[in-house]
């Protein structure tokens, strides 16, 4: 949440002099993203959004997060467009650091998604997953079942200070997912982040998904499961099956789910909370005390897990 | 240089229901101003420039601050225009904070300004002092030559620790400048800090003039000594006569200045660079290490004040 490099107007000038953009009108630092820099830009012929990648985001990540935008952007989803340079490359560099250059989008991230929103948002999923068919790269899911026990490990020590017996919790609940976790479930491009912080409406209308930075290869249902956590619990941590009926029914009516991912949901639920509890976990530990940003807080997905934990079948979930 | 208070899409709903700007299409946190949380704001209407009230700024100068928007930018000056509600009123509460909502200008700060941006500076500070003639509300310059012993006071136990001798070095200044001040030049509404970081431009074009919140009542000529130590010295801090020939004859062509005045001059931007000095002396040994916020160099405005020091009359500047 803050803009780490500082892009003065010369390195303005130098770097819209690689794009046919238009002049410059207006470059305001945005205070979003966690550990990039970034800045909206207003031209003579448009608006844009600037990112200077800092450290969270591996460089040699960038081809794939580019061309996994402009591939779904053309397949209809309403996702950032990365903007070519005359030299036909997107991500260059400014200030020193690897740059990119989007279109910027409309829109306003709801802090409670109505029923509605929430449909916007399953009907987004079941389209990117649709659009992301046919993109030539890849990447693996780092922070699926394979990651979690490394996470597990290494908060294990200090996670009894957070909740009573957080750690038995959490080796208990990795074993199961370890012995029931479904392996052959269709897959391809997923979001794996697709919080309503990651959402942008104008009203109830889905205007912009942004922020693909944990994008890559996984089951589609274990997106769906993502989605079910992010946006179907209320603040005081109820799940709402209305909102889960909504995002469900408008994914099935552009990517109708197999039996095998239906009857996969409540397990991939489980373990999407797990992975959230752990990297909150890991988080609120290790969290400069004096950075300006407060680390979300890990028990949220603690209870949502213990929700799954007592769901027998999809129909939970309002199907 | 940070957002403190976050605002939701219901916050801004709200908001908006209070005002005739169309409806929200996007609002974004910018990381701009030290102590305030600032917002770009578009509607189906327009760009707009949302500011939260933290803490440095008095809510009670703030109705001192928005009618003298009002009023300069009625007199041609291109500043932020302070938007009114359906009640009338500019401040209002957001998010518990005193809030108000003005135009947001096109232009980018320089960070080396061009001698061109320097005359530019002076014709806007000259039009900002003959616009605010007829402002019924008044304001004292509380950062003037009466409030500089206090902030001597201080910093002096450690500003040795920052330069040799510097406690000596501003004891001396204070001394000599409390002996000749000059007390009945030509006074009305200043700027009071008209730094380029203030100042927006669209080529060599001045499109904007924004961050009021030291604006009070003090000499015209005293706002043009600011002037020339923001905008007239190099990064080597080399003084630079033909971006001072500029600014000043850009500003004399809108409002010729006294003899008096010219006379003043070079005690004036003496206390100006003392002004900058201890109030960035004070910043840098009060700086909490952990914000995001890096304090200036107090030295920079040590090396503009030993420049003025030798400086005889107004014709180094240029004239």
């Amino acid at each position: 949440m803050a803009v780490y490099t500082e892009i003065g107007d010369e390195d303005l000038a130098r770097l819209l002099a690689d794009y046919d953009i238009g002049e410059p009108l207006a470059l305001k630092g945005i205070a979003e993203g966690v550990e990039n820099s970034n800045y909206f830009l207003q031209t003579t012929k448009g608006r844009f959004f600037l990112t200077l990648y800092e450290k969270r985001v591996d460089e040699g990540d960038l081809p794939f997060f580019m061309g996994l935008l402009e591939h779904v952007a053309a397949g209809g989803v309403t996702c950032p467009a990365p903007v070519h340079g005359r030299d036909g490359r997107i991500v260059r560099r400014v200030a020193g650091r690897p740059a990119a250059l989007v279109t910027f989008l409309d829109g306003v991230s709801p802090k409670r998604p109505s029923v509605a929103q929430c449909g916007e948002a399953g009907a987004a999923l079941a389209r990117l997953h649709e659009a992301g068919r046919g993109f030539a790269l890849t990447r693996p899911n780092a922070l699926s079942i394979a990651g979690w026990p490394a996470l597990a490990k290494a908060s294990e020590a200090r996670a009894n200070e957070v909740a009573p017996a957080l750690r038995e919790t959490i080796t208990a609940e990795l074993a199961h997912l370890q012995a029931v976790w479904p392996r052959d479930l269709p897959s391809g491009v997923i979001h794996a982040d697709l919080f309503p912080d990651n959402a942008l409406f104008v009203g109830e209308r889905l205007t912009g998904v942004i922020d693909f930075y944990f994008a890559c290869n996984d089951a589609f249902a274990y997106d769906i499961a993502i989605g079910l956590n992010a946006w179907c619990f209320e603040p005081d941590r109820s799940f709402n099956i209305t909102k889960a009926r909504a995002l469900l029914s408008r994914y099935q009516a552009i990517r109708p789910l197999q039996a095998d991912e239906l009857a996969a949901l409540p397990i991939l639920a489980r373990g999407s909370a797990l992975r959230f509890l752990l990297t909150r976990l890991h988080d609120w530990l290790n969290h400069d005390r004096a950075a300006l940003v407060r680390p979300k807080d890990p028990l949220e997905y603690l209870a949502k897990l213990r929700f799954h934990q007592h769901v027998s079948d999809a129909n939970a979930y309002g199907l």
